[in-house]
């Protein structure tokens, strides 16, 4: 794979699918530490370049006629350890299941291997008015598929 | 009491602690509704003037010798409903259990009574080394005093 | 004028708009102050308001079929001094001219007086199709008379 | 050059600092393009990743003894036009002009070669005591030489 491309988007292992990502000002607090909010912001980076990877652009496919919008549902979040200024994280979205209009990724973030932050993440599959979408089976194997080993 | 001040840093009440916040611009994504992660800087928001009614101020008990720091340890979060953009939300704190080095606190955005975000909180309390402290008898019964009736 | 409704929104005065504002965890970096793009949020809120106070919801005007849109066209802004978590900042905003289809505004963030923050915003008025739209003669007046004494 | 190390800090080129990265969810807003204060995240990355690239890391270089910080003094920025979900961005960083205790840098963001922002940044150099401090000579020479040609 275009190494280029890799370090954008990340790429789907047999772990799940891996995003890189540097900490910079913006994400920390006064306290010195990583902002609790912005890990949010690393996995949600997380998620979109995983569907990235499975061939799904959001934008296009919230705008398109049989349109497929992605809400988070519910998060449960364990905040092990801080990342500071300068880190340089990996991001790990696996699923957990792909079922009907629901879909459960697990997604984690470390530093140099040491787990930061454990994260289960359930998400609903919604159309453009807004009510539940059953995810498309072609779908439902290539979310299948990236479990993690 | 000053409302300007109430306005400001929100209230304790019996439900709770309460403070009102817009909805602007930075809140919103392209999706049209607020992003997810933003709903945790509301809750942050709300935290931090809970504390500061119960008189305590985050920066100058950090920077203490016998320094109390408050670190988000667990988040479980329902995202039941979307805010957008000129919503005004309040957002409500209230202890489920303060004991020991460990806090639980219940919050919820609502907009005109509408619940549009239910969160647990579990915050462990940790001194300047960053080993748990047990919370002063004091601060126990003030932080017990403000569970939702 | 409600004392509510004064802290939430703000108040046209002689001088312009004022809008009040607390710094929190999520406005502050590593540095130990407010994180340098911060302030444009802080700014955006009191145009929002500003346009808020005349009777403009941008929401409802960029959707509405005489749609009229702010855009930033160009900033000029003077970091004087730094704020930091649970400082209460005041946020003024005053017209420096209001012609055609373009709006200029001062903008200063102060703090007890000091002043931290001022810029000068160049906005350009588009219509929905990305064009320029002048600004209707009523708006032009009530901008004008926003502009500081 | 590493092609990862390369996607992650960028690297210096003739015409100075380029790093690529991407629009995220966080980075729009509800009007369906990027939030006009995220292009100071992105050109921040730019400066923070241009020093890395040069040998200084801030946060190393803030706490040593002879400690040397970077304040953004101004900001002059054109919006030229707007970046959309998904979009790749590239900012590029150059120095206009380093000497005595100041560095003026020009950064642009661009997407596929169009300009979208551009921006000259007014950077006072201090010490540990918060007063102003001279680059030393190397440094000068190195900045210089990360011109555009």
């Amino acid at each position: 794979m275009n190494p280029l491309v890799f370090a954008l988007s990340g790429a789907l292992t047999p772990e799940g699918h891996l995003l890189t990502q540097r900490v910079y000002y913006e994400d920390t607090d006064f306290s010195g530490v990583v902002y609790h909010a912005r890990y949010l912001h690393f996995m949600e980076r997380g998620r979109t370049d995983f569907l990235r990877c499975l061939g799904i652009e959001q934008a296009a496919m919230a705008a398109g006629p049989d349109s497929l919008v992605f809400v988070v549902h519910r998060m449960e979040i364990d905040f092990k350890a801080s990342a500071r200024m300068d880190d340089v994280l990996t991001i790990r979205t696996a699923t957990e299941k792909a079922a009907g209009a629901k879909l459960i990724l697990n997604q984690e973030i470390r530093r140099d291997g040491a787990l930061l932050i454990a994260a289960r993440v359930i998400i609903a599959v919604i159309n453009a008015r807004g009510r539940p979408q059953r995810l498309p089976a072609p779908l439902i194997e290539q979310f299948s598929a990236a479990s993690a080993s």
